[in-house]
């Protein structure tokens, strides 16, 4: 069977780089396609009818929808380079319910903190430290939320690598302290400088003008 | 290794029940812990201190939270008994992603619908109806979301058998018509009248109470 991958993405969405590290780590071969989220394409609207977000996988014309998810596709069907989830159940729960934690509590989290609107900044600053204070544990004894490679959380948890810095000098906010969240801090940057990663990173400066015009 | 499997639960949680259905379809004996979520136990606390949450499932002393994650779990700590989700990476993809949509797009909607505050309740009944096709269509040629049997969506999808009725008869508000729905109004007759699962269902009486009080 011919393996066709192709990656429906956008330049900057958190969601869609997991998918692009995971193909990576896999050495998978895959055809970027780029969208403009304000003039989506009939593609995009044909293999995500519900959500009508990126990222999308298509294998060999089968879309797989949701980022969490596809890393589990992925995981399964190129399951003999670098596993991204652990072995066992317990550890495989561990690691989805942490990536679930970023999507539905810290990313949302961040971003009020940060770039929302409204009086709950504050309140949302310190909610964000509360609930960092999770993750920094997490890595006690670790140099990756993986143990020794990256993982699965590794790159449900990438988006704080480059997304954090950008969001802080944007809003004026620091959230991570490197005295405060040591572990963290090392992570993001060991992450940050991953040669498998470097071509993947959106460019700063754009960023900090989509985010300077947010909202 | 002993196996003791507690389950801390509300008598109505629909998130608790997929708990409750997975571990009787494994054959798998636990003890149910009641937790007032009025009035949260230190148990719980300390369990789920992120989110405070049931369900919870302590396996040899060791919690998982979150019903999907708790569901893969269990589908891979018991795994000889009643697979749950499928086999194949992309029939799992399918039943994760649709999972998702009834946690975070179909439930809040279906919410909004019936229980919810405001003038949006028109728009939210439309956008329902749009979505139920979606499930509807899932169950094409098939008796459960699994297929032959029960599976992982199934379970995911199990509170619209005994949830929708009630908040139908709260709102006054008919959201699955047999005639526009027939495949997922059998499937919901089928999925309440499973002998596995008779015990399993909340008092309506006191259902109905809950959400008349709701809001």
């Amino acid at each position: 069977m011919a393996n066709e991958v192709k990656l429906l993405r956008s330049w900057s969405s958190p969601f869609a780089l997991r998918i692009v590290w995971a193909l990576k780590l896999k050495g998978v071969e895959f055809e970027t396609i780029f969208e403009d989220l304000a003039n989506k394409s009939s593609l995009l609207l044909q293999y995500n009818p519900v959500h009508k977000k990126i990222p999308v996988l298509v294998h060999n014309g089968k879309p797989v929808c949701e980022s969490l998810v596809i890393l589990e596709y992925i995981d399964e069907t190129w399951n003999a380079a670098h596993p991204l989830l652990p072995k066992d159940p317990f550890g495989r729960a561990e690691a989805r319910f942490w990536a679930k934690f970023s999507d539905d509590k810290l990313m949302p989290l961040i971003k009020k903190a940060t770039i929302g609107q409204g009086e709950d900044k504050e309140e949302a600053r310190v909610q964000t430290a509360e609930n960092l204070k999770y993750v920094e544990e997490l890595l006690k004894g670790k140099k990756f939320f993986g143990g020794e490679t990256i993982g699965y959380l590794d790159l449900a948890f990438g988006w704080m690598a480059y997304l954090i810095n950008v969001l802080e000098e944007v809003s004026g906010a620091t959230l991570i302290k490197k005295e405060e969240f040591p572990l963290l801090s090392k992570w993001m940057e060991n992450f940050y400088e991953l040669p498998e990663f470097k071509e993947s990173w959106p460019d700063r400066d754009r960023l900090i003008t989509k985010f300077k015009n947010y909202g």
